[in-house]
């Protein structure tokens, strides 16, 4: 499961691997209405948790932040982040992120996709026909991150173990 | 009960006020672990939810943030935040919030005072022997400025109640 937590909106998206093909299993945007910050928080707090419970994923991927436009951006964004964040920790899954980099690399093979490219990439790894939520698609986009990498550990884990 | 969210500490403070007088009931400074930040997040979350389970407090304060920094701290900040924020809606209490100069004016008598000023003041103001650990002194702080303010709109309410 990825997260891309936003005070505004936040998307997660759910993708099964079986075998080398991926699946996606659901993906929504939770816009947050425009009320109290306690409220607005609440809301991605129980919404994340929803999600968690019904999907019930191995794994949980969130971008990783560097910077913001500013602080002010950064301290919302952060209230949104903490407060999807304590909804991963309600499951005993340990939350791993990845850099924009990262993900747009294991999405669409380069770090310096612009966000069309992502989401075409992403409609077509998963054989969706219909358009995609643009924060929908990035937490779909981290989901298929750490499917790669968690392949690349297990590849490279299973490597080593034949060594003499 | 007031609340002083950050990463490293987060501190809260329970007054209450009987007649004119105020009464510490409870504050504690909870010294977050470096372990991952989902677990961070997950502990402040936690330990504030105990908190207001405890002692049920009638409303729930934090000081509002205008500047980080820098947008990294400001994130981390925003996370701790979001974690301590979440916790608050949990309960049917509306969380106020209240700037660093309308706190220290409450507390002190004017904005400008310096922590250890703020620190001694809140001693005073609640009869207490012993020394304060610095963001329970804060959280405190912060119950104590809601307390005069609540206090200020329940008399202006009453004076217009009076009004032809």
């Amino acid at each position: 499961m990825g997260i891309d937590p936003g005070s505004i909106v936040t998307g997660y998206g759910v993708v099964e691997a079986r075998g080398a093909r991926l699946h996606h299993i659901a993906s929504a945007a939770i816009r947050i209405p425009r009320t109290g910050t306690s409220a607005r928080l609440g809301l991605i707090y129980e919404k994340i948790s929803d999600a968690i419970r019904q999907n019930q994923p191995d794994a949980i991927a969130v971008e990783k932040v560097f910077m913001a436009r500013n602080a002010r951006s950064a301290l919302i964004l952060g209230q949104a982040r903490g407060a999807a964040l304590v909804a991963c920790g309600q499951v005993d899954s340990h939350v791993h992120e990845y850099s924009a980099l990262e993900i747009k690399k294991a999405v669409v093979g380069r770090g310096r996709a612009d966000k069309f490219q992502v989401q075409h990439m992403i409609r077509v790894l998963l054989g969706l026909r219909e358009a995609l939520q643009a924060d929908a698609a990035d937490a779909l986009a981290c989901a298929i991150c750490h499917i790669n990498h968690a392949r690349s550990r297990a590849r490279y884990e299973s490597a080593a173990g034949v060594l003499p």
